[in-house]
């Protein structure tokens, strides 16, 4: 059954983790450029990390295939013309996909993200013929169905859902957005509507933030869509790290982005919360982004299992909260075996020389700096550090 | 070469990370149970990890043994006689070492670790049988040396490396104790002397205790075998958690444990200072427990890589201090991309509603609790948890 | 020179600090009534704290007359009519200000505040008598302004004002309430327009919000009256405590209140900081509510020292910016006397078990027990208690 | 009675609070020489200090003569010969704490503290003169008893109390150190054998340190007096502020010291808390030092008053644990009434962008700086400032 037959169903569709930061962290991806060239390079790794999202209960692979259009691939520099091609990029990546999907029942979705072209100004066909090149191989490869995801302005959005939507297989669309919209002020209502007149037939957003800000935005695309009496379904792949201090793009602002975020992991009851939520507020696409490892996602499972009426196979694994604590030495350890415990628990971060909140920087920065970068006239970057440096707190 | 001849040589030796943690969060281990069965059922798991480790800089891979004597691997319920004995286990971890071994120059390590047939009492011919069941897997499988690890109690440890002497391979030991030495009081100092006249070459810690609280284990040991007149090399193997807030038996008895420790989890920088003080302290051998992903000691190699002369594979994929971050598109983050801005960072946790430090449960408790228990007072545990109850903060 | 003399030249006018928060830490006033008696009991007590401020820089001594209507006495029980009658507090608290005040050049303010009457559905006949029982006492003792402070819902608020329009005296008039307005539901925009209506000359807050959180209400109410065209001096008189985490009805439903806020005490450089915002926004008449000490009216002083030409007598006893501890002994400590150093320090709470920020209770509960309330559907406390454990954080 | 007659009875004293903190806050006392002459210049505003900690239940007044001495007097800039000599001081430190006293039936107690004298290596006979000049005063106004304290240095004290002795009035004597003991080494045992020894009745800590860590230096007292098989009084005055981030010489060397300590104040409960502790370890003289408000010596006679019997006056003002919110309009206010909630609350700092603890400067240093400044090799600032900078967290 296709994507949508199971959403029009009332299926509970869960997506996969975040694969540029499970992978930088195991030593396959760049921070920085965020490209997939190990697609190619160390296909047994991405192999295997498709393979422990499947067994964590993901319904859905996602090519490997973030930040792989072609201007990205240059432009980050990783990409030789002789060695690795963009083309070859995109296809190791539904090849391995598909090979794990074929060992159990997932779906294989091809997906795509902003481009460099859009952000440097490049005109409409340029930016689309990017997307262009990337759906052929996603059509040649046969994916179930396609994700444009990662999107901070709308527009491109469109741009890439009107491209995907000539497959004829299903189009979701995902934005990198909060509640204050995208980046040239669109609110998420109103992108939610203008994807759905573009073809999508899942919206909702990715990346970027937080279970609980995800969901707000979400809530939002939804009251969007009622107001405009447009229907689709609802979609949510937030990032795995607590951001309830981030400033309107999110978590790439924030000072610890992206080798100090660790405290912000949430832990696995964290996402049992986060799909209940989103459960609750009709969102049948259920997953994760950056910071989703394995784990956070069979907790989606976990939590969903009433209602799907199966766990998934990592289960094997894992007490339902905590329960294989039970048979501890400890008597003060065995007293951890229950939900109660884990569901009240505030952990605690062992750094008592850190502060709990960061001031994001960038677009967190006082409305006069970001006046001034809009009216061009802070244009050169010491400018702009002497703004930086006049926050205080 | 040989571990003793590249310790002997002065060389810094790199071990691997922590696997319990990291195929628990991949879903082929069981939390409380800790056993390593999937070295048996999921050999890819196994595999993949062990090759992310070697790529990052390890020197030692240890074969995925822990908790994998046949009294412990019955005692969890793991063990089902017809299907995986303790022998396959064994000797499966063996080959999955050795075959990634081989893909670069590492050696591999055998290693044991406490049996409940010493917690139970059971005496000492029973307890060394059990270790003498799994040497004879690594003699046979011919692995590199032996590591006798995590062992709470002294008397335990020397019964371990004396079995493991018996092979004529060289010994490491390593317990997991804080700076309050072992469970029946044995100092650091102590614990290291009898260990090194009991036959190991390299004694230190791993486990238990986060860095900085290991290597001032390490210190005192360090001190105990001066007194002592004795020489051994030092190694390290702490948690990749902070746990400033432990009681005596270390992060077992903290709230989080074992599934909220997120907000404690070290950035790859913390590991950086880990492994620079480790260095300075003369130990040669440094490596990571619990919590340690391939990152993280990609961490220990970049930060010795002036000293070892070189860099490790997986640096292929990681600018040094974040300078890959300097062609981001945003001044902001571009100024992320050095030293001192790393360096410098207190990572705020996002959680603004958890506190930074817990009172650990268990020996962490009031000293006449645990008098209580010593005396075997407090028999039941209604009792133990009225006494734990009383804890006020 | 009267208060509007003095604003309307473009002075400074400094108010003073919170009566019932600083005299309850001394011993006279009962944390719950809040009520004034002690103008009666302890006059030494309460003619102390006025000469406290007027050495710290008030330039206006409130009567300490809150909550001395007449209802509010009955209702909380300090009231017994033969000893000590409304009438009496209210006259006391006069004579003891203008006692002080003549010690310097400041202005006496009668104030009224919010009446149980009102809060109990009594109608407005019945209310403005309460106003009109303490107006007499101010035109008696000729005070030289009146302020009705401290009111949650604008109407209430609009009726003291009418009533104490009627003296012919200039009326200010500050309501307890954050940027989301008033209790039910106007705007600040809309409180402050109506008020102005009704007669106050001055107009803007008081306790129950941060500094910070106060001078954005100031802000909307001065953005109301701008888009009104009216015109009014702007006034703010916040708590000394930090409250980012409070929820519409402010300090009173965060869980340390009362006795509990310690932690959130503001600095005398926070202080520093909120008087040059206040300032900069345009507002004129600045001073404090609970929790304001004098040092913290002094800080209002020297930071607007530059400005007026001029420092309190109690800056005697203070060097700017901490500059007395540049004779210290200890040369770390005599690095603190500077600028520079106050203004960036991030004060520790030394509270490692304590988190950062509270969950409020009432108001700050889910919109669902919100709304049942206002349903009058939760009509039993048990109910509403189950609604509050429900509340997940 | 007297002091030694109402501890050799059994009773509770109740000492008083922080002079040089609450008149600093209140305008009369400047930060850093910390010097009494308010006594002559503002006697109203130290009446008034006094006679809020008499209703609050203390049983002794301390005459206001904190570093009172004529050398520090001179030292710090305050004292004009011609307007106020230190015998104006002193005598009228002595008449208003008289004078206060006899309004209930507190003790008078004259105080001496550490001398610049003492710190700039005068010799013996130059110290001791400086306790004689104050002592003349105290035997000329008749006090009732004596008290050393603040000392840093047992010699020092030991000096002061043998001077002290000469007048045949009993002699208190308590040093502001922690477990570590003086800034000598020498151990808290081994100070109160010395003090006692030297004639001091009653021995203990006061300032420098949280109720906690004081409560433990006294119990070391405790110890040392027991091995010695020595006999005095025990005596507690510590912080209201929380410092388990202190290193030896206490609050002093935290950044936040003195004007950044807010978010350390003490709750009336962990004062509470402080009182029974205090009283479990026999203390018997039971007061506070810098931060003490006259609540904070409300909560220690509430706590006790099952012990003694009765309340303090000022507890006419205040309801036990919170009972005066009973009668609050909302329910979750009135569900803060009672015992368990404030004992249990864990107080947030409202403060998200700061951290719980703080690395305290000077001493708190790397050992290597310390030796360094103890061999006399680190003469320059500079140096001291490069060492400093050296700390890395």
């Amino acid at each position: 059954q296709g994507i949508l037959e199971r959403l029009d169903a009332g299926e509970i569709v869960i997506g996969d983790g975040g694969f540029v930061f499970a992978l930088e962290k195991r030593g396959y991806v760049k921070a920085g450029p965020w490209t997939p060239e190990a697609t190619v390079e160390h296909p047994e790794a991405v192999r295997q990390l498709h393979r422990e999202f499947l067994r964590a209960g993901s319904n859905v692979l996602q090519t490997f295939t973030f930040y792989a259009s072609e201007d990205k691939l240059e432009n980050r520099g990783n990409y030789v013309a002789e060695k690795i091609s963009c083309h070859k990029v995109n296809e190791a990546a539904c090849d391995i996909a598909r090979e794990v999907a074929n060992e159990g029942d997932a779906l294989v979705a091809g997906g795509v993200s902003q481009t460099p072209s859009y952000l440097s100004c490049k005109d409409k066909t340029e930016v689309k013929a990017a997307f262009q090149k990337q759906l052929e191989v996603f059509v040649k490869k046969n994916v179930d169905f396609l994700i444009a995801e990662y999107f901070e302005h709308v527009e491109e959005a469109v741009w890439a859902v009107e491209v995907l939507k000539e497959s004829g297989k299903p189009v979701a669309a995902t934005m990198c957005i909060g509640p204050e919209g995208d980046m040239h002020g669109v609110s998420p209502g109103q992108c939610a509507v203008q994807l759905v007149k573009a073809g999508a037939s899942i919206v909702g957003v990715n990346c970027h933030f937080d279970p609980e800000t995800s969901i707000e935005t979400v809530r939002l695309m939804k009251e969007g869509l009622q107001a405009a009496k447009l229907k689709a379904h609802l979609m949510c792949q937030p990032l795995a790290f607590h951001t309830p201090d981030c400033g309107k793009q999110g978590f790439i602002d924030l000072p610890e982005f992206p080798f100090g975020l660790e405290p912000r992991i949430a832990t696995r009851w964290d996402i049992q919360k986060y799909a209940r939520k989103a459960y609750d507020l009709g969102i049948r696409f259920i997953g994760g982004c950056c910071g989703f490892e394995p784990y956070h996602i069979r907790a989606i499972a976990e939590e969903l299992a009433p209602e799907r009426g199966f766990l998934p196979e990592a289960s094997e694994k894992h007490g339902s909260w905590g329960d294989n604590l039970s048979m501890h030495t400890k008597p003060w350890v065995r007293a951890r075996a229950r939900k109660e415990y884990w569901e009240n628990l505030k952990p605690a971060s062992g750094r008592p020389y850190c502060p709990c909140m960061s001031k994001p920087d960038g677009w967190g920065v006082t409305k006069g700096a970001k006046e001034l970068m809009q009216q061009k006239e802070a244009t050169t970057e010491q400018q702009l550090k002497e703004l930086f440096q006049k926050k205080k707190f």
